[in-house]
C-alpha cells in the first residue's frame, strides 16, 4: 500500500478512512500524538517515542486501554504494510467518542489513530539538509502546555504558514525575545563550542531528536547549556541548528532574511554526523540493509 | 429526529455521522465554531452569531465557500428537523481535508459541520439558574488567541473537568490574578451599581450573551466598566454573574467554596429579567408560541 490509516483496529487508505463525528478531536482537539521516522520499515527510536506518548497521555489524564507493548507491536506491523522504505509514522489518542461537553466523558474509551505516509510527502519535514535552512521569527502566542504533544496546534499552523509564505522552512517562536522552539522542531545554537538549548519546561516540547543531540554532545565532549537564550543571541550564534524526529540537525543559514551561523561548521558537522550515524546503527542493529546514500536525511 | 449531525451537506443522527480522517480538525483542531440556543425551533440571535463566526474565520484566514445568507437559511432548516423545542445549535468550519502538514493546504475547501441536540442534554449549559452557581478559580494557561472561537480547547476541557470534580458548575480563568472569563462563558461583577466585565482583547471571547448584557445595562441605566478586575475584586463584588448564549445571567453563590455576591439581588434580577425578556420578544416576533414557564432558562 502507498499509505495507511488506522482507527481503533480498522485500517485502509487514509483517503478512505472515516471517524465518528463525536470523536473528541472534532470539537476540542482533545488528544495527544507522537511521530517518528521509519527507515527500511523499522520505526526509529520507537521505545522513546512510546514513552513520551504515555507521558503526554498522563499529563492530559487520558487513560489508555492499551499498553506500551501493544503499541510497540502494532506500529511495526503496520509499517510493514506500506511500500515506502522511509515513512512518517504518526499515532495519536483522543479522549473517546461522546456528545460534546467540555468535561471528560464518563465511561468513554480512548480512540487510537495511526497514519503512515512516505516520508517525502509527509508533513513537517525540513528541506534539503545540504542547503542551509531558512527561518522566520514569530512571537510565541501558544498556551502554557507546550510540554504536552497535543492536538491544539493552531498557533503552530499559523506560524508554519507564515514561514512558507516567506519562502522559509520553519518559524522560530520566542516569548518576548526568549527563544522557545520552532513550529514543529526544536532549535539550538552553538556558541564558543557550547551547545545551547531551551530548558525543559512548559514552554517547549522536549524533542526526542533534541535528547539525542544532547546525548551525542556528551559523547563528543561538547558542553550543553540549558539556559534560555534570546533572539539576539541566536542571531549572533556560531551555528543555529534544528532537530526533530527525522530532522538530523541541519544548520540554519538565514533568519528573517539575514545570514546567521556558518562560523563553526566543523563542530556542527561532527554533531550531525554522530546523529546520522546513530540512526544507521539503530536500523542496522535491527536487520535493516540499505544503500544509505539513496536517502536524503 | 432526536438529534442531527451535518457535514458538507450530508445529514443523519450524530452517532452515525462519519467524517474524513484527514479533516484538519483531526490533527490540528484547525477550525472555528459558533453556537446558540434555539427555542420553539427559532435559533436565538442567529445573525449576531453568524457575524461572529465570519469574524473567527477571517482571523484564522479560513475562506468560506458559503455566505452568511447560506448559513442563515441552512441552520433554521436543520433546526426544524429535530423534535426538541429547545436545542443547542452548534456549527463549525475546519480548514479542509488534506494530508497532515502544518501549513494551510493549497486548494482544499473548508468543511462545514453542524450538530443539533436537545438543550437539556447539550454541552456547556449552566446548572439550574434558580440556585446560585458554584465556581472554582483556575490559572488561565490558554493561548493568546482567545478572541477567536477555535477548536483548540484543551485548557477549557481541563478547567471544566476540574470544576465538575469539585462539584461546581464552571471554572473562572485568571491570568496572575486578572479575571478573564470562564471555561465556556463570560463572567462579570456588579459593584456599587456598576457592571464590570473584562475588556475585549485577545484574552477573552467576547460573548454574544455578554454583548446583550452590556446593551441591557445601557437601557437600564447601569454603568458599564470594561477595566480588568482581579480575583480579589470578584470575591468582594456585590454580585458575580455569568453569561453565554443560552445562559442568561444567573448569579454565582460560591467561588472556591466561599460565599460570594448576594448583596445586590435586585439589580442582578433586573438585568436577568431584561435578558430573558429580550429572548422571549425575539422568539415571539418570529412566530414562536410557548408556555414559557415550561422552559428553565
Amino acid at each position: 500500500m502507498e499509505n495507511l490509516g488506522y482507527y481503533n483496529g480498522k485500517t485502509g487508505p487514509i483517503e478512505e478512512m472515516r471517524v465518528p463525528m463525536d470523536d473528541r478531536s472534532s470539537w476540542f482537539g482533545d488528544g495527544v500524538y507522537d511521530a517518528t521516522i521509519s527507515v527500511e520499515h523499522i520505526p526509529y527510536a520507537l521505545e522513546e517515542h512510546i514513552d513520551r506518548f504515555f507521558k503526554s497521555m498522563a499529563l492530559l489524564e487520558i487513560e489508555p486501554d492499551f499498553t506500551r507493548e501493544d503499541l510497540a507491536a502494532l506500529l511495526p506491523s503496520l509499517v510493514k504494510q506500506v511500500d515506502s522504505p522511509v515513512q512518517m509514522v504518526y499515532w495519536q489518542v483522543t479522549r473517546g467518542t461522546a456528545p460534546r461537553a467540555h468535561a471528560f466523558p464518563r465511561g468513554a474509551k480512548p480512540n487510537l489513530w495511526v497514519f503512515l505516509r512516505p516520508w517525502e510527502t509527509a508533513a513537517g519535514k525540513a528541506g534539503d539538509p545540504a542547503r542551509g535552512q531558512k527561518l522566520i521569527t514569530v512571537e510565541d502566542t501558544r498556551f502554557f502546555h507546550c510540554n504536552i504533544k497535543t492536538l491544539n496546534l493552531i498557533p503552530n499552523v499559523l506560524a508554519a504558514e507564515k514561514a512558507g509564505k516567506a519562502g522559509c522552512d520553519e518559524a522560530v517562536f520566542h516569548r518576548s525575545g526568549r527563544v522557545t522552539e520552532c513550529s514543529h522542531s526544536n532549535v539550538h545554537i552553538l556558541k564558543d563550542g557550547v551547545f545551547r538549548t531551551a530548558p525543559e519546561d512548559n514552554l517547549i516540547l522536549a524533542g526526542i531528536g533534541r535528547a539525542h543531540a544532547i546525548a551525542r554532545c556528551g559523547e563528543l565532549g561538547i558542553p550543553v547549556d540549558r539556559t534560555p537564550f534570546s533572539v539576539a543571541e541566536m542571531m549572533a550564534a556560531d551555528e543555529v541548528l534544528i532537530t526533530s524526529s527525522g530532522v538530523f540537525c541541519p544548520a540554519v543559514s538565514h533568519i528573517d532574511g539575514r545570514p546567521v551561523g556558518g562560523r563553526d561548521p566543523a563542530l556542527a558537522g561532527r554533531l550531525r554526523g554522530a546523529l546520522i550515524g546513530e540512526l544507521w546503527d539503530y536500523i542496522a542493529a535491527r536487520g535493516g540493509q540499505a544503500d544509505y546514500t539513496k536517502y536524503m536525511l
